[in-house]
């Protein structure tokens, strides 16, 4: 069966130098990227661009060569990674048109690589389209993963904060679940992939450290108490994607209650 | 009053590459390290000490010259992070401590760097401990963060894993809280501080994916089913503790009904 070594490699939130030396170690081995074509018209919409971002990192760390190809990326309805059954059917749309671009326009004894925006075990769907290929069975893929410093972690360096307190839970979830999560008893609680501001809707006493474009020259940041500072992060996301027409956020909520940050 | 300038660089959990090149630009303009002396001992105890990965870090990635400070560690009972009083008697103490060192042994105008394992925001100290310097009022600390990877990324990457299940929330505790995690419904939860092996009291069908000395050369991986595969991982445990002469494991627990993997 044809062999295809992949690489897989968290390149950090947005900053062009918050990948790791094994991260650029990885860079410098790779042959062809694979970029989704989506993003690459993302990317041509402005220097601040998702891809602009990717294209970056690689002028600065890879001394190489390599070719890039853009990968048609299938059409999908909503924000990734937070529907079931949809994000499912998008993971085998977008695994097909990989694999037929790893058959048609990669050479044998070739290393590709993969950017993955953050740290790749986040809410990221690459390494799932990647095993969706190998069950496919037509290609046999060799790959690993190189993690990276993911958005969860620059908002607390950028806020300088201990996510946990004091020997206490965490909980990673997405803006849909917010108030599910609290429901259940959660106090100390990371929220990704949220572009209506869930925790505007919480009752009850929070303190937020909110950032979005972290590691970028856009970054944005807003602590307080809520709903004190909404209006603030408000504004701040509006401005954020004034400056590069497109807003990624984080949030980390504590209950006033659940102990010294 | 007197000014000092500190920097908390998160170095990654153990490898000598997996840290940012943001990371390193900081190791750089370090002039001093400070270094609580426990660590130090621990260090003189055999070249795979936590001290000695910190020391190949510095000799691979600082080119300039610097000086390290041992600071005299205060002593404490357990595991760092678990209990709420005693874990910040033991901050107070260590600040008192950090703050005569940068009193008498820094000068006017130098960088003071810390160096953190894995990522600062995640069960480290070094934040708080900071914190608690600039509130005693005899210092004014000027600091910033540099965020790194942490061991639960470099788990999942060597697992190759993503850490939730498609839009589902994860909860990061210790070992310690994890049963009372579970009887609060979490069923996708990553485990850290646990010398027992929490997840053998667990009932129920769960999948375990666990990492020890994750990042080094002595790194040991196990994933399975609970509790078929547990003796392996107790073997894997003793094997890390011959090696290094300490163990520092982690591992992510999924409830086989919670979802595809
Ligand atoms: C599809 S997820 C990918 C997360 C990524 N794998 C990581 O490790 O950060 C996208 C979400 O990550 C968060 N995010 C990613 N980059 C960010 C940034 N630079 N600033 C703030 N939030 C960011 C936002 O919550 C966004 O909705
Ligand atoms: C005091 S906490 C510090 C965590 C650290 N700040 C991080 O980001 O990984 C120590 C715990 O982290 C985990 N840990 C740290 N380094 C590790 C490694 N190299 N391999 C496996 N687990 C590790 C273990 O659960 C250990 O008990």
């Amino acid at each position: 069966m044809t062999v295809r070594r992949l690489r897989l490699i968290g390149i950090g939130p947005g900053g062009p130098d918050d990948l790791t030396v094994t991260a650029v170690r990885a860079l410098n081995s790779v042959d062809v990227f694979l970029v989704a074509d989506k993003e690459a018209e993302a990317g041509r919409a402005g220097t601040g661009g998702l891809v602009a971002v990717r294209q970056e990192i690689c002028r600065r760390h890879s001394t190489g060569d390599y070719r890039v190809i853009a990968v048609p990326d299938p059409p999908r309805d909503r924000t990734p990674e937070v529907y079931g059954a949809e994000v499912r059917d998008w993971h085998a749309a977008r695994a097909e048109a990989y694999e037929i671009a790893l058959l048609e326009q990669v050479l044998d004894g070739e290393t590709v690589g993969l950017l993955v925006w953050g740290d790749p075990s986040l809410y990221d769907s690459t390494i799932r389209v990647v095993e969706r290929i190998r069950m496919r069975g037509r290609l046999d893929i060799d790959y690993d993963v190189i993690p990276g410093v993911s958005s969860v972690q620059m908002l607390a360096a950028r806020h300088r904060i201990v996510l946990n307190v004091i020997g206490g839970p965490i909980t990673v979830t997405t803006g849909r679940r917010l108030l599910e999560e609290v429901a259940g008893g959660a106090e100390n609680i990371v929220v990704m992939l949220d572009g209506q501001l869930a925790c505007s809707k919480l009752s009850g006493v929070w303190d937020i450290w909110w950032g979005a474009q972290l590691g970028t020259t856009d970054e944005e940041l807003v602590a307080g108490r809520l709903p004190d500072v909404l209006p603030q992060i408000e504004k701040a996301r509006a401005r954020a994607k004034v400056a590069r027409g497109w807003v990624m956020d984080t949030y980390l909520l504590r209950r006033a209650s659940a102990g010294p940050s």
